[in-house]
């Protein structure tokens, strides 16, 4: 008891200030701080806003140069929690109607920011989908809630920050020219990840060969119809250093992207056809691996859920992400020490982010020791 | 940001102690401690400990008066985390096992106590089972970081600590007349558990139901063994009042349990045939719903993955224990706001309880505010 006093009176208290690295106290049972929070309701805001996008944006489906975003803070006793909605055009929701969604939320009955799951189970249950909606007021929430318990979420769930995965940075259908430039550009990077499911499939993964010989993941977004021609191309893929292929048949064809998992030498990942925590049983049945990405799933929580689901159903598991600001990103790499594969280079594609975040160091993610999701404003 | 300095100016900080009710503020962005823990290794320290039953103790295998424990103590910079591993005779574990077992623990390699899951993995991966020892270190390293956050795990999960559940109260096997006296004795419990499994099951019931109207939920520990008996037990069973049947068959019976899960009108409940995270995928083809218990699963990291894959699989989930003390009672206790039913009442059992910690309240569980896992010892 004597040296738990001495200990107590040899804690230097300051105020203010937030250490970056190394040891993160918190508060221990030794140097709790003792002032009380005032008893107010939450008080939640939003804002639309336009992500620009460095270079013009292709997948199998469309092409654009902008997303539509939501912002989002949620504040209580003076901290802040920021969040976003990334609204890309060819997904369900949009600014309008995740505007509408937020309006609805009435968050002033809630006085006490701690009973996430209360709070987020209202809020999930206000309606059947919006989940873009519902991620942006869910990572508002934990980023809210970790600067108030004053630990990253990283720290807070155990993880590693050293075991964050690379992140691949993914080269848009371009010209070979465009490619081999953009290619190039992202040297820092050690794996790639290139869209497929056009007619220049073979030719975008020799372009970026011709280049370079960092492994690479492929996302077909449904772009392929034909079973026995998309076992093919896994089989050209394994022997071009593809590591994987995403969603390389329509969703809805189950049967044949089961068959094809069963007998492709590429692990098969279900993106489109995996939206949240409910698709993660009958998805192991179809595929071998999962991408997960906030704005399916209605944010953390989700997340966090079907990555336990998917590791005790024995599939591979990788975190992926929209075009996004650094907020929605430093989010999702927060969970990023539990995936196999992560694709969070959403922020790094925009030229507007608004937030200084997760960073990526030699194409690995590095995580911080700031509480909450780890960002300020910019 | 003048609001935010004068915010920092106003908040008043003083060391030493923990609010045990009210706002537990945790550290802010605006207020964190900024002393710096030093870089030290983790030390792990545990002892053999008996604890005495006030009641002759009756289940369908055998009958005790004692259950041995171990205690353990895991420490960093001053701080001390508790855990326990409680050791029925009918398990296979025992306090030379789970000595045997620790001592082969090294944590010295281990210097940032958060880092749970390297942590956990490096202990889990010591052996094959070894589950009791493995959940005695696993509750002292959250009973550990728990206080190194300054936070109780109810609240860092984000759960509502109004929302615990009514705990259930057992009635081990013994004549009518000792039977009745131990009802009597109940009747703060809002809920009873019968061990039946014998051929006194009838008389059993009848004998609480002749003194009380409080629901009952029915133990069997694998006790029966024709299941068309079992089906009309259940029936009787129900219309005595009974919510659910825990292991009525042995759980090798897997067809015979999924028969009666399917014909029964009670909820059956697997516990000797679920015991880890691995077992929960099979049992939603057998059981309607889990007995989750720390000493049988390996702890809390473990326990919380078992109800969210129980939860995605719509079975019902169920946390119970050993006869144990307070430590492994608070620690299983932080996670009954998850739980449809507990039975956390092992610490009511025995006469040299070592901690303050868990109260029940009218029959419910009481969490409170203290952090880590909430316990003090006596």
């Amino acid at each position: 008891m004597e040296k738990r006093r001495t200990f107590i009176k040899s804690a230097g208290l300051t105020a203010g200030a937030i250490a970056i690295s190394g040891w993160i106290p918190g508060c221990s049972e030794n140097t709790i701080n003792t002032k009380k929070w005032n008893e107010m309701p939450l008080s939640l805001r939003f804002k639309p806003f336009e992500l620009k996008l460095k270079h013009v944006f292709t997948i199998a489906t469309n092409s654009r140069t902008t997303t539509p975003d939501i912002l989002t803070e949620l504040e209580w006793n003076g901290v802040i929690g920021y969040g976003e909605a990334s609204l890309p055009p060819y997904l369900k929701e949009t600014q309008e109607s995740v505007s509408q969604f937020l309006s609805k939320v009435d968050v002033s009955k809630f006085i006490n920011p701690f009973l996430m799951e209360d709070i987020q189970d209202y809020v999930d249950g206000l309606s059947e989908g919006d989940y873009a909606a519902k991620a942006s007021f869910d990572i508002a929430l934990h980023d809210l809630v970790g600067k108030l318990i004053g630990q990253p979420w990283h720290k807070i769930w155990g993880l590693n920050p050293e075991k964050t995965p690379v992140t691949c940075f993914t080269i848009g259908i371009d010209t070979p020219e465009v490619v081999k430039e953009k290619v190039k550009e992202a040297e820092e990077f050690k794996i790639l990840k290139v869209k497929l499911g056009r007619d220049t499939d073979r030719e975008m993964v020799e372009t970026i060969r011709s280049v370079t010989g960092v492994p690479i993941c492929a996302d077909a977004n449904q772009g392929w119809t034909d079973r026995q021609m998309a076992l093919e191309m896994c089989h050209w893929l394994k022997e071009k250093g593809v590591v994987f292929i995403e969603q390389p048949l329509p969703k809805t064809a189950k049967e044949d992207l089961a068959w094809l998992t069963q007998n492709s030498p590429l692990p098969i990942i279900g993106d489109e056809g995996v939206q949240t925590l409910e698709d993660v049983v009958p998805a192991s049945q179809i595929y071998s691996g999962i991408n997960i990405k906030l704005m399916k799933c209605g944010g953390l929580r989700a997340a966090r859920k079907m990555i336990t689901l998917a590791r005790a159903l024995n599939m591979k598991v990788m975190i992926g992400c929209m075009t996004e600001t650094s907020c929605a990103i430093a989010a999702a790499a927060q969970l990023s020490p539990l995936v196999d594969w992560a694709d969070l280079d959403g922020n790094l594609l925009i030229s507007n982010d608004l937030f200084d975040g997760t960073k990526v160091t030699d194409g690995k993610i590095t995580l911080n020791d700031r509480p909450g999701i780890g960002i300020i404003p910019l």
